[in-house]
């Protein structure tokens, strides 16, 4: 059984600590956070794992596999390297790091060490996505020609990250999982609509060569919506994370060009369908809990993460890009590689 | 009684004609098209009305008051210029013509000749349309933070005008109906993915100062969605043009700024409200009826067309400003005005 | 080419005459009403048909192959009677007469004249009515366990018909179209909520066997609902017909017994399925043409209607016991045969 | 602090241990059931609490002063009554016992003991049924017309109750809430489509005096819905739970009669309405902390429970009523009183 430590106890730890604790494969060992009452409270719920203030404390335990890091975004790196010094296996929270240097420098290191460097791209864990990607790599909708990603809800405006760097590794994982590259360029477009100078409402236009990928980001928006389509050559995917009983839809419709069979009202050669829609039955598992197996699965047996160190860099070097691209009024930058 | 012609009877020319027949104020007298077999089954339709396969002959007519056009957009000015110049009220399709220039020499030619230059612009005469106005002139939204605009679907390729021209002609007419003034720049993304070479799928970012507005067109989308979404800094509104029983819902959701009431977890001096949702009552009526009933209005009691030539020039003003970013790989362009 | 007429032009009528006038095989030769009014009205529209206000004088024409009769349900029996009698083929809109003892005079009269008497089910020409018999005769689904019907929204109070009378030979003739068989018994309860005493809220239970089918009927409800489940042994249909892009949904989800691999927490051996969800390409098509062209097919080509007076009947008979069961507070009642 | 224990850990008596734990107001004291191994995981998430596999333990501390009663619904009755002869308070799982006899018995036994006996019917704690009674009370939509509850979705069948027993106390525990009576009496219909003879698909039909009510409970349909209609004299409420983020909407929509302001087509006096949808906002509460907490009031307060031994009565007695018209083909059996 692996033992595992949980850094950060705010908002995302506490998921980690309630799927490490219910695991048949990972002890919650460790609990640490800077706040007292954080501790005290999760004590209460965990009699079993020791508590500390002090990450190093945790890190010196020479019984402990891996570390599980859930604190703020930027002092992700500080967190993690000390982690991988100490020869810990390492999930972080996404995004991986504040910057891609940082992201890279953690990336080696773990390389280095041979240990691994997981980011917790939690989405990718999902029924839901889990099917997209096998649907996409079973051929079924053909080549993909566009992504376009919607994620807005009225949500907590918060003042270390703007909207990008706080919803848009859940995208930007979910094309990297489908696609397996980075784009070449990005455009991205925003403002900051309330008081605080972060960006609150933004768009990014993805270059990744054939395929164009879209996302739009909002805080501010009356409405929730979490639609993620995948137009193919063949046909397309629509993943409605918010339909309980139908999240992914497959599409039998779309243009097919250069058919002979038909002529549009302007000279065009194209023709249209319009076939079944098909909503597969998807199985049922926590993604989280998922994801941590898989982390294990890692560890104990090698296999490569799904969401590594490299997947968490190529989000990172994106969302560089994306904010240069915000500097300049929306002008394209190039995505580093 | 007024009475029109319609010249071009393709897609949209036997609704012009099918409004005019049952209007009280204007008579249908003239119907053009260069298609013998489409005069011919209007002809049936319509036995009252005279027709001809020649524009000139129409324009001849000492007692034809107004021209409606719906002929291919490139067309438009050729054709509007000949009508203005033998002193008849126009009314044109969207977009008003092919390019600016041609836009502002109808504009001018009408104005010299104190006649009515209409457009088209029909999604501004619909009972959503003229509620989202009434609400936002009343106050109750606050002011305009974003626009965010998705009309998409499964649609015709055309191959004389990209999707562009061809949708969001409907979507800056609402914009410029709400913010009355032209925006400064735009950025425009696009793709032409199938094969003849014209922008299928692409987004405008707008920038009219304070507000910001996004419009997503797409040819290729295998669901159809209509959403324009309204952010206000007291309310919100969606318009969801799909929805037959409440197309418009007005959130009374948001975030407030410098409250004082509530420091968010990071410190930022916002407050969330979360409160009712109305989806207000519209009356009922074809919006095509309403803006024939307006156009004559304009023509007998002298009133200003809520879609008259300068808005019909805006539009296009920001269509090329677009096809010159789209060109340029996404590049800000500033919009002429 | 057939010739026919067009009896009643109130709300329906108008509809058959347009049919009857884009249509390649059925010319439209007479236009009959009582209200001269609307016989102008048409007679503009369709100059080419001759009009009268006096069926006789309809009947009496020697070229005349066939009647649709859109009067009043009290008329329709002594209307459709004098058109047998005079020779041609009826068509009667729903429901066939007002009592059973008139629906089986005329389905007799018909049949020893050797004329078609068809009735006006214009669902089960629907693409998704056709497409949810095909479903289920190719024995996707097994058998039909249960039926539930609802047909809900504020509706046109009428002051001649019960609710039931207005509305279930829609939920009745689909039924009828599914099992080809009638009732043995129905329980009805409803209310008459508004002054009148025509009841405007309605529950039909029926009894078919080992199927058994619900129906709601409500003109007062606030909220638009035409929900059409059918559950089956191995797969379920729902076809919800205001949804415009999945009318018809094929579920793969439901309860199967005496499987010997699962125990439930008490005790029965049952397992559950989930599975796919299918919304199966639809034609796209007017029911009211295709209708017409089947009642073509049956007048020239002697088919046998889909709805003819023999379903008909049996929807009479089912609304006839309703009734009665109405009148004694949901008594269950027999259903003639 | 109040003491309380939890009688049955099976599929709810978990839910309410965690609410006690929770809670600033119960303490949870004893957690008690037949099996060990339920006993034993539970005592190691709440390891402040004894364990007991004997309720008669547990009902001789006589520091305790309430007890949650969750074992299956055949037994309510005598643990009940021994928890109230042992001086405890009781809240019990719906339905409060297997007939009306055992209920009557309970709420006589606590009435003459001065003891709280509470139904958990845990609906009438949530933010939309509360908001439901307020918009009610408040004379908003007029005297109630009609009620019309569809409560269905693949369910886990039981072999111990029929779906009446199982889903019905839900909706006639809200319809008990907003009208605050018992019905005259009762029509239900229903059939056992799968082996084992328990009911899987029925529908209640109440006649409530003025208000009629349709409640339909179905374990057999392949969608999930939630529908509770309230069509009143003035508006009308749809209280749809699946909804997350409108679950109540209210609907100035109907008919009114004589108004004098319009004949229908058929000479009725009747005005239809279309007017405002208005969804409030709701308070955001777990309905069983809310239970708990007015619960708590009961006990240390005196207050009256909203869902107490009357209307468990009251529930009770319909579904045993409408047991005996199920038994009876849909006969309608009076409800006693």
């Amino acid at each position: 059984m692996l033992r595992a430590a949980v850094i950060g106890l705010g908002y995302w730890g506490p998921n980690l600590a309630r799927n490490f604790a219910s695991s048949q494969r990972i002890e919650l060992r460790w609990l640490c956070d800077l706040d007292e009452s954080r501790l005290s409270s999760m004590r209460s719920r965990y009699p079993s794992a020791r508590t500390s203030s002090d990450p190093e404390e945790v890190f010196n335990d020479p019984d402990l596999d891996a570390v599980a890091i859930a604190t703020p975004v930027s002092t992700h790196y500080e967190v993690a390297k000390r982690a991988l010094l100490a020869g810990k296996h390492v999930l972080v929270e996404k995004p991986l790091a504040a910057n891609s240097e940082q992201a890279q420098e953690l990336m080696e290191l773990a390389r280095a060490r041979n240990l691994v460097l997981f980011v917790d791209h939690v989405f990718l864990y999902s029924p839901s996505v889990q099917k997209m990607g096998q649907i996409y790599r079973s051929g079924e909708i053909g080549e993909i020609r566009f992504i376009d990603s919607v994620r807005i809800n009225l949500g907590l405006i918060q003042n270390d990250v703007n909207v990008l760097w706080d919803l848009a590794p859940h995208d930007l994982s979910i094309i990297d999982f489908l696609l397996g590259r980075a784009p070449v360029s990005v455009v991205a477009v925003g403002e900051s609509h309330v008081a605080n100078g972060m960006v609150d409402v933004s768009y990014l236009h993805l270059d990744y060569g054939e395929v164009k990928a879209a996302v739009h980001l909002n805080w501010l928006s009356p409405v929730k919506i979490r639609h993620f389509m995948v137009g193919g050559s063949k046909k397309s995917i629509l993943y409605n994370d918010l339909d309980r009983s139908e999240s992914i839809k497959v599409y039998d419709r779309g243009v097919n060009v250069d058919s002979g069979e038909a002529i549009n009202r302007r000279g065009l050669l194209v023709s249209y369908r319009s076939g079944d829609v098909l909503s597969p039955r998807l199985d049922s598992f926590e993604p989280l809990a998922q994801m941590l197996g898989h982390f294990a699965d890692c560890i104990e047996g090698g296999e490569t993460p799904i969401s590594g160190g490299d997947q968490g860099l190529r989000v990172v070097r994106i969302l560089e890009a994306a904010d240069r691209s915000l500097a300049h009024g929306g002008e394209r930058h190039p995505v580093q590689t």
